[in-house]
């Protein structure tokens, strides 16, 4: 394999490496650390660098980051940029982080860092032991040292804390660990541990969806994402959507067992994710959700009832700070949990954690974000402004309310393609067929439309179709993948029902695009950047999905699919105190429009409720 | 019974009234609220006001508030002035309630007032139902309303507030009372509770002494003092004094049971005081503790050993605030703790509360407090500086380490004289005698060695005392009541041994004294006041204070008797938010010097342990 030299800039360091490594790799081994919130997915845009010298091209991730002007220059994501050549590379200021050390040592290095700054850190202190001529109380002691490090900042500490701290320092010679988060304003001193501990200290980020919850375990100290696992979500059990769960816990059903399943969800995530990498639960110190504001409701226990009626009020849409297992999560008996802020009852801290990862309220030109979930929620804006609004979507893009949907795991078929009258399909992991996700269902929708084997109203069109149309128990259905293929045995189809589902819901979707870009007197050409959010795991065919009618029709490049931005917000929340900072300003600046009582939106949602859309103009490059 | 008209100004306004009436009560009965945050005990000097016409003398407790121009003026302290005349009294703005319902109505009306502002609040609301123009979350309704009210804070809650709040507010149609606590630099929301409960709301002020602990009920919507109670502190159990009990602690014992003994003692003293005044317990939503360092740290559960041991470490000097109920004191479960800071291992929070209550922090003129309890604590200074020190007196002015020591509590000896070999006594109440006070104690001593009962080093002089001293089991000891007087038939005497403790209470209290005084360079003269305080009940004969060497020998009317101003310090923190933050202040800014490295204050001690003082020029009036 070839090796090529990347000489990087202002550091004057020069390292070999293997053809194929990338830029953010090189920089890490010749121990210069560059800013990276994401864990190296492309979708924090802060490991921005410049290639002085030889060839490197910015890859799609890029566009949603940089200037055309900036792409010109030789810009691109550290992260996602390989080196095939031999390099120079400017790492600009704010890409830099100041401690070099960060990434191999402990917290204790952190001061100073603007950008990698986790909410929860271990500080390791050698403290001196007191004399005559310095005998401040214990406490005293160490909020002196870490006033010295933090500067600026009060020192809050729980009794339990207290209770045993003048024995532990003394029995540890004065060699103890702080665990300190941030809270408000000040710190928390969450735990005081004999001699240097700070080594070992990690987060768990989660997105409580409506129809999955995903966990992601991440280190702490060097902010590295080591797993991710996820699952249905349990309070499926209690109701399928949003409203049939509040109307269970707010009759007889109670909140509680609405709360307890998405906790069991969230317990178990966490073990098997604890498990794989060998890791001590108790070393988790710091929890991060991201849902809409009934799941966050439901996660904290608070009564989700007012939410679903007029004029739909949420108990609240900041969160205190709890110690995790008060709400029976189990991490670090003193560990916190944070949810993240939302802006109305149907614009939650997902959005808002969304909106913040992408990086929507630091910009100057207006972009916006489409998060499909089972709600359809759109944010735009710029770091002057910040309009949303948030439409039911189904759960059908998330693998639920379909026949044969699944979450985009391993078995899922992701890409389907009708070519000449045959169907090939592409599943998640390359392993048998066992469902078919999102991206899947989007493709399947776009083939169908295509190849003509359903109508502009979803249905079977059977004297076009071929032999994959079949009746099982009178229901006409679309056989994707036959039982020899599958793993089950069972074929993966799609009915009428299932489409119909579909297009309900991206009905929804563009029609809430199209009614808040309306409303704030945008055309979707002013709107630089479309960034698209949702489970749909690594793939989504932007151009069938501009086809189908689910996207607006505007050039590809200007639309960049970002995965789970929830879940990606949630770990920067984890692991910048001014992401978390961030999400609150979001949270209490975004203006949302409320959809349900706004006509035009029933009048755009109708008009899309076809394949593809009524008014061909709004698509003009779509034809089949 | 004579009337008289007391007309105020700048109010205009006149009200009649019987003759011994107070000035305190006439305002209030003309609806004109003045200051007051001792319960009209005259020890917080809040209540000044101006006698501009008809004769009302400052009474002795103006002394201690009042320049003598002021005195001249004709300011006297309004709860100590009795109306014998036709009046014309002048509120000046310092002293007047901004609000004039304040003691009438619930706390909601408290808005603007800078002086009482107790540290929970309980506040109405009336709330508006949201619409759909003004749907904003349910918490942050209320924390718009509360800023309404309190302009500039933040309002933290805890999630088990959060948990039910959405549907107590639309059960009770809004109308919700909110318990607040200040909590540093914003307030926490400690419960919401449905329709106005604003008119209940209590505070309980301990002062957590080595010997006695003393608690008080206290009105928090009016500021008025419901009633004291007082015991031994059950820590004796584990030693006599603060040291023993902390080797105790420190050694097999632990510290649990000495920190159960004395929450044990609050619990049942709260349980006493709200049963005789018919409050639920749950009403009462605040606890302040005043106690030395180490008896804080024991109520706390927080490790007593390092204060012991050179360099004397406490694991804290300012305690966070936290439910009463964390360490099992029973009153409402969501009820705050508040302990008041302390200055080093041996000067407290009582000193701290002390040195607030009379004003030393506040004023111009140089100020001393005696504190006399098990420790003897100074502390001196003004406005810009304050310095203290403390020395151990052991119990014996508390009723402790002698054989019929008591608290000043009914048919305690509190007055005692001999003349012309007549003894004569009073008791508290006048009851039968079951032992004698720390007051009687100092009289005692006076008298025998005015009558040269005692020579100078405490011993009795057998050839010159009278048929009172007596031969029981081998030890000499003389007869204040016999048993035919007594409550118990068995008589109160005074051994060589509890003169010989009084000896060295009195030596090491007036060392401090001279040591402080002489570190820091200024002779008892240039010491406007002294204010002394201990539990000596209500009584304490200065002269005789001074004769026995306790006191230093300055004109009598420049030392002023407080009584319990721990007590009274804790009581002022319930009742004023600025009275607590003056207390933090205090603790901050005090200068402690460590008298048991301090060679002068050795000598001192060894110089005073003689009846009278060895050094007759330190004492120039005293002649026996």
């Amino acid at each position: 394999m070839n090796r090529f030299t990347v000489h990087f800039l202002p550091a004057d360091t020069s390292i070999e490496v293997e053809e194929g490594t990338t830029v953010a790799e090189a920089a890490q081994r010749a121990e210069l650390f560059i800013s990276n919130l994401c864990g190296g997915e492309g979708v924090c845009g802060k490991c921005r660098v410049q290639v002085a010298r030889g060839k490197a091209e910015a890859d799609e991730h890029a566009k949603g980051f940089f200037s055309q002007d900036e792409i010109m220059k030789g810009y691109v994501l550290a992260c996602q940029t390989e080196v095939h050549d031999d390099l120079e590379i400017v790492i600009p200021p704010e890409s830099r982080m100041e401690d070099s050390k960060i990434m191999t040592g402990g917290a204790s290095e952190v001061t100073g860092i603007s950008q990698f700054n986790p909410i929860v850190k271990k500080i390791y202190l050698d403290l001196p032991a007191p004399t005559s001529e310095d005998n401040v109380p214990d406490i005293e002691r160490i909020s002196r040292e870490l006033r010295k490090q933090f500067g600026w900042h009060t020192f809050d500490i729980p009794l339990d804390c207290l209770q045993n701290l003048s024995d532990k320092l003394r029995q540890s010679d004065w060699k103890v660990t702080v665990t300190l988060a941030r809270k408000g304003k000040s710190y928390r001193i969450l735990k005081v541990d004999s001699l240097d501990t700070s080594s070992a200290n990690y987060g768990v980020a989660v997105d409580v969806g409506t129809t999955t919850v995903v966990v992601q375990l991440v280190d702490l100290t060097s902010g590295k994402l080591l797993g991710s696992e996820g699952c249905h979500n349990q309070q499926a059990t209690y109701g399928e959507d949003v409203i049939s769960r509040v109307i269970f816990a707010c009759g007889k059903g109670g909140t509680d067992p609405v709360q307890r399943a998405v906790i069991k969800n969230i317990n178990q995530l966490i073990k098997k994710l604890t498990q794989e990498k060998d890791i001590p639960r108790d070393e988790i110190t710091a929890l991060v959700a991201a849902g809409n504001t009934t799941m966050s409701h439901f996660l904290l226990g608070l009564s989700p009832c007012s939410i679903r009626l007029d004029p739909y009020v949420p108990t609240a849409d900041e969160f205190p700070q709890i110690r995790a297992q008060e709400i029976g999560i189990e991490i670090n008996p003193r560990g916190i949990l944070e949810a993240i802020p939302c802006v109305a009852s149907y614009v939650g801290g997902d959005i808002v954690a969304g909106v913040m990862s992408c990086g929507i309220p630091e910009r100057d030109e207006v972009r916006g974000l489409i998060d499909i979930g089972t709600n359809g929620e759109i944010a735009i804006g710029n770091k002057d402004w910040l309009v949303c609004c948030s439409a039911s979507a189904g759960p059908a893009f998330e693998g639920g309310g379909t026949r044969c949907g699944m979450r985009a795991i391993k078995g899922a078929i992701e890409k389907v393609e009708i070519l000449d009258g045959q169907l090939t399909y592409q599943t998640v992991g390359n392993a048998r067929p066992r469902g078919i996700c999102g991206s899947g269902l989007i493709d399947c929708i776009y083939e169908l439309v295509k190849n003509g084997i359903i109508d502009p109203g979803g249905k079977f069109q059977r004297e076009r179709a071929d032999d994959r149309l079949r009746i099982e128990e009178n229901i006409p259905e679309y056989v994707i993948a036959y039982p020899d293929e599958t793993e089950s045995g069972a074929a993966v189809v799609i009915t009428e029902s299932d489409i119909d589902n579909l297009i309900k819901s991206k009905g929804a979707v563009f029609a809430a695009i199209k009614s808040l870009t309306d409303y704030i007197g945008l055309g979707f050409d002013m709107i630089e950047t479309f960034y698209v959010a949702g489970g749909f795991g690594s793939y989504l065919d932007i151009g069938k999905a501009i086809a189908i009618g689910l996207l607006p029709d505007i050039p590809k490049e200007r639309i960049q699919f970002i995965g789970n931005s929830s879940l990606t917000g949630a770990r920067m929340c984890l692991l910048s105190e001014s992401a978390m900072e961030t999400c609150i300003n979001v949270s209490r600046s975004m203006t949302n429009i409320e959809l349900s009582t706004y006509q035009p939106f029933t009048d755009e949602y109708i008009a899309a409720l076809f394949l593809p859309h009524t008014n061909r103009k709004l698509f003009p490059t779509v034809s089949y």
